[in-house]
């Protein structure tokens, strides 16, 4: 990219945006995001690294009625050992999922939601996913979400927002509500 | 409410959901929720009281292809005398709308977007939408985005996000991008 054609605005750039901190609205603003390539007409993407493989909530509904693509291949945040090598196996399958969607050239937006937790886990070294960040095609954007991202990670993206919890409805004994939480 | 119903999950309990701070994906993560909505067939609405009413982005395309509702009715951010007058009636008329909307009983989410800014140039009064909001229909979810939400209503509201700005890329000289920002 020349200093020019970034001033001219004509050259799309390639952004990594992370969503991270421990306050809500890290996926929902990714969703946003997503909503927001679908009306520019632009090809865009969601997997989701900690969602059950079945989960139908609000996000997954509309994207059918939008036409959009979201993947959950995750086996949901419950721990037992067993569990614990489902997630990792399918946290694999899914990045392996991720590095070919970005190498293809196809998509425009590419939404990792909820990667930070196999990263955190050790399933998938940072290394590798800076490395296949840095080879990916001009011009793509790719948004990662989750609780605290690793400082590498941070340091290597453009635009990072943490989300501040200031006051969360769970503390005064609400439960998740349909449409807000899921 | 009674301690039961909310307990069992069967009752919705309307929120106040306020996304702040100075970081990005506070309307984001309001498209979001728009979307979730959607996807679980709720009745929900964004009123934006700064983009332009010709606006045009992203969000204004998904969401006449999804069939949502999102009205802007701003002037935009440009500040002479004249913009401000005007700016100020766009407030009050989109206000007048919100209340409305409020009274209706007819959404079940109702997304008042960068409603801080009127609230803040002292165009609307916080006591006023502190009344109107605790006369809403019962089971009524509101979204309220925007810097600097004055304190009265981030004490009223029961969940609220500050979006921190760790790093942002027009720091590094690169133009606001489509698809992300707009």
């Amino acid at each position: 990219m020349t200093e020019d054609s970034n001033q001219a605005g004509k050259v799309a750039i390639g952004l990594v945006i992370v969503f991270t901190g421990h306050g809500k609205g890290k996926t929902t603003a990714a969703l946003g995001l997503l909503m927001r390539a679908r009306g520019h007409g632009m090809k865009a993407a969601m997997l989701q690294f900690i969602k059950h493989s079945r989960s139908n909530f609000g996000e997954h509904r509309a994207a059918r009625l939008l036409g959009l693509e979201i993947t959950p291949l995750g086996a949901g945040f419950t721990r037992t050992s067993k569990d614990i090598e489902k997630s990792r196996a399918l946290a694999l399958q899914l990045w392996g999922i991720a590095r070919e969607k970005l190498a293809s050239g196809e998509y425009e937006i590419l939404i990792l939601d909820e990667l930070s937790y196999p990263l955190q886990y050790g399933w998938i070294p940072v290394e590798e996913v800076l490395k296949v960040l840095r080879s990916r095609p001009w011009g793509m954007h790719v948004v990662i979400t989750g609780r605290d991202v690793p400082p590498e990670l941070i340091e290597f993206a453009d635009l990072v927002t943490e989300m501040h919890e200031v006051k969360h409805p769970l503390r005064k004994g609400i439960k998740a509500q349909r449409g807000i939480e899921f």
